[in-house]
This record gives C-alpha cells, structure tokens and sequence, in this order.
C-alpha cells in the first residue's frame, strides 16, 4: 500500500472532524457520491471512539438518508472482534467504508495487523471508498500524529508518531487543525523529515486523495498544506529534547472547496487545473 | 516614523505576552541592556491594561532589579491624560518606554495623535528603546490587529485591522501566537496585501528590530514569520464577507533566540549570518 504516490483505485477520504451530519451533509454527501457503482453499502467502524452508541446511530441516519442500501455498524472494540470472520465479511461486501472520530491510538491498537484492516486495504485497492473524520483521518497515513499540545509544538518531542493504518504514505494528517491551531505539530514534523506533505484539515472540511495523489479539499473549511520539501535549515538535530525548534523556509498553503494540490509535482492547482487533472485521469 | 525599513536610532522590542517578570528575566533584562548609556530612566505605559494597579508594581521591581534609576508608572487612562505637560516631560527623560499589555485598541484609542505619543516617537528617533508585550507589541505597526478569533479566521473580513502606533511599518505583529494558535490571522492579513511580513511572537518571546530593518529572536519561545510577498493566488478578493481564504504560496519561519531576518531582503539569518550583520552596522 505504501507507495511514493498513492495507487490504490478507490478513494480516501480524510475530514477534519466535526462535518455536517445532520443538516446539508455537504462532505458526507461528496463521500457517499464517489462510491463505485452496484455497491451502496456502508461500514462506520467506531473503534477510535469512546462513545460507539452515541455516534454510530448518527452516522446510520446520514448514510441511509444519503441512500445507502445498508449501513453496518462496526464497534470493534478489541483484537479479537478485530479478527472476527463475520465483521471481515461485511467490510468485504461494503463500497465505503468509514472510520468515526475519537482516538486515533485504539484505532491503530486495535486494527493494526489485523484481518479487518487486511479486507480494508483490500477493499481500496479494489475500488471502495475509505472515509475517516478526525482521528479516522489522522490515522490514515503509514506514519500518524497521535498527541501533542499545539501551544508547546515546535519543541523537540513535542509531537509524538507512531505507526498509521498505513492507507497512504506521502503525507502527515492532522484534524481540527484550524480549530486546536495545530500549525507547530505539523512543523515540528516537517522539521523532523521535510519529505512527507503536513495536510492540516480544518473541521467540517475534507481532502479527497484521488488516485494518482492529488487532492481534492472539499466542504465548508479549509485544507492547509505545509511543505516542507524545500526546508533550508533548522537546529533539531542539535537539540536537546524540549528545546524550541528553528525553522527556514516551509511553504504554507490554504485550500478550499474546489482546490487541489498534486503531491508529487508538489504543485498548488486552482479549481480549472484541478478539474482538467481529473477529468484526464478518469 | 513609517518608513520602508525601520530607520529610528533606538530599538523596538515587541514581545508576545507572558514574559518572565521574576524569574531570570531573561527578554527584560535584554530589553534593559540596549538601553543607551548614561540614561537608566524607566517609564512603564499601563494604557492598555485593565490592571495597572497589578501590573505596573510587577514592571516596577523587574526593572528595578535590573538597575533602573527610576521607573515611571503611567497609567495614561484618557486622552486628557495623554496631554498631560508632566507626563510627556516623563516620556523626554527616559532612556526605555515599556508598553503593557491589555487591549491594543484602548492603547491607539487613547495615544493616537497624544503629546505623549509625539514624545514617545521623538525618542525612539533619539535613540531610546520602545518596548512592548501582547497589546503593547500589537500595536507598534503602522497597522495593527485588534480582533479576530484564531478558529474563525482566513474567512474574508474576520480580522479587524485599523491603525496602529506606527513605530514600524513593514510588518504586522500579533502576540501569544503559537499558545492561542493564530496562524490564519496572519493568513489572512498577508492574503489582503501579501507586501507586509507577518510576525507571530510566542509567550515569553520577543523580537528586537534593530536599524536596517534586522530582527533578532529573544527569549525561550518562538518567533513565527509569515511572508507572503511571493503569494502566488488567492480568491480573497473574489469572495463575500465570511467566505473561506484561498491561499496559495505563503513562506513559513520559526526563529528562536540568535536566530535573525532582514525584512528588506526577506532573508532568514543563522546565528552567525545575525551577529556578522549586527555587528556590521554597530
């Protein structure tokens, strides 16, 4: 899965927590719309969160509101419901599936190495789509942020990674990043290893990753992009843990509704290039 | 005063909130010693503040501490008072102006067009120092910002800009910026006209502007630079009131102490590249 740009045939869909699921649905809507045809079954996995009753009915009412055929929900709570041939039939039989929010770690505790991420990653490679919001999103990546205080980022540490779901491995997903204002954690990253795009979601706004690495934001919010590729010079490898981190030179972009960027070529693209790459790659 | 570099004889030290006041010292004590000699005259101006009777005795024993041979508590709470002969006399003397924080508009509401400001910018230009934290470092610009909610910003018109003290007018400066996470702040500043370098300043860090237009990071934060001059697109003007940012090509830095920028070149200086320039124009 992990590849220089993203191959899979289905699409990713990472959103930066708190979308609309009760009103216009604009994201959920987007999402539900890139479904291949023949297959409108939804999976929520609800793993990440701490609250599985509460947000599963939530999500049941916005996919069958949105047309969804059947909508499973998914608690999976532990490694052995994580391996259960029953749960991995269902997420075989569904075109999206998608993760809620909560807490990227017990996503990544629970699933990792297991046969239902195997199905997953299976199902994108097939042409499904895989939606995350929030901690669903962050853990996306081969690598995944999963704590650290945005008012003390920027200091060697600060920031703590470990091993993503691993749908996707040239970027570093962050949530509620307007919101928590999360711009350090992304550059305390960038800083670290410049090779990887920090995608910075605001809440109620998404990226879709399409096939060939280019994103698309989508939503009300914005998408930030820093890159780091260009990264001049910075002191943290001199450092001692908790020192403040020096940075020359990230570029900074804000992507809205319509906007893309093409990961590879590292190029920012307005709403008629966008469309032009997608239509050429359809 | 405005001039496309900064060109007094004395220095402006903007800091961004919360700077030690019993402890090391360490931003004060360096405000103190640029400070020219043979005038170890204080004046504090707790205008801005809602509590100067709290903060002007805190000002009193740093500064007192570090060798001052008298300080001036001002309160300066209306404009009859920013006429004051006594006060501007007060102002003439001292060889350091220290502005609190608080409200930078209550600041510009009662300073602008002042005797006490007229004194306060014959002084620079005589080569005193003019410090300030939070609101005091906000309003030094020629434009400054006084509202704005870091989590609703980068949507057009959610920043509210009006005139600042114009000691400095090649930068916008805003205070506690990695703490309270205002990065789209000056996004959306840079977006509206990309010619003025955003400067973020940290808690208990600072920025000294020397002549020439040099920065130089203090302090044990951060100082974050947002240059947009070569912004490459944004929709900004494209959009109505409230309506989500676009921004395409923003430079990002994060200087901390030693570390250095020349505001005309747009150029980031490593320690050795600041203390060969300093050194240079001494």
């Amino acid at each position: 899965m992990a590849s220089p740009v993203f191959s899979a045939s289905g699409h990713l869909v990472a959103i930066g927590g708190a979308e609309d699921r009760s009103s216009d649905l604009e994201i959920l809507k987007k999402v539900f719309s890139l479904i291949p045809e023949g297959n409108q079954v939804v999976a929520v996995i609800a793993t990440a969160s701490g609250i599985p009753d509460q947000v599963l009915p939530e999500y049941q009412a916005a996919f069958s509101r949105l047309g969804a055929s059947q909508v499973h929900e998914l608690k999976i709570r532990d490694r052995q419901e994580a391996a259960d041939a029953d749960t991995v039939r269902l997420i075989e039989q569904s075109g999206l599936i998608f993760f809620t929010g909560g807490d990227q770690l017990r996503l990544t505790n629970v699933l990792g190495g297991s046969p239902v991420l195997t199905a997953i990653r299976q199902r994108l490679q097939e042409g499904a789509v895989v939606a995350g919001t929030s901690a669903g999103a962050a853990a996306m990546p081969g690598t995944m942020i999963y704590n650290g205080a945005a008012a003390d980022a920027l200091r060697k540490g600060a920031v703590n990674l470990t091993f993503g779901l691993n749908f996707v491995d040239d970027l570093i997903i962050d949530s509620h990043f307007l919101e928590r204002g999360r711009f350090t954690r992304l550059m305390e990253v960038g800083a670290s290893n410049p090779e990887h795009l920090g995608v910075g979601l605001g809440e109620d706004a998404a990226v879709i990753i399409h096939p060939h690495g280019i994103l698309e934001a989508i939503g009300p919010g914005h998408v930030i992009l820093i890159d780091s590729r260009d990264l001049a010079s910075s002191n943290i490898a001199d450092l001692a843990m908790g020192e403040p981190v020096a940075v020359e030179h990230m570029i900074l972009h804000a992507l809205v509704s319509g906007h893309g960027f093409d990961i590879e070529a590292r190029r920012y693209l307005v709403p008629h290039e966008l469309s032009a790459i997608l239509a050429e790659n359809r």
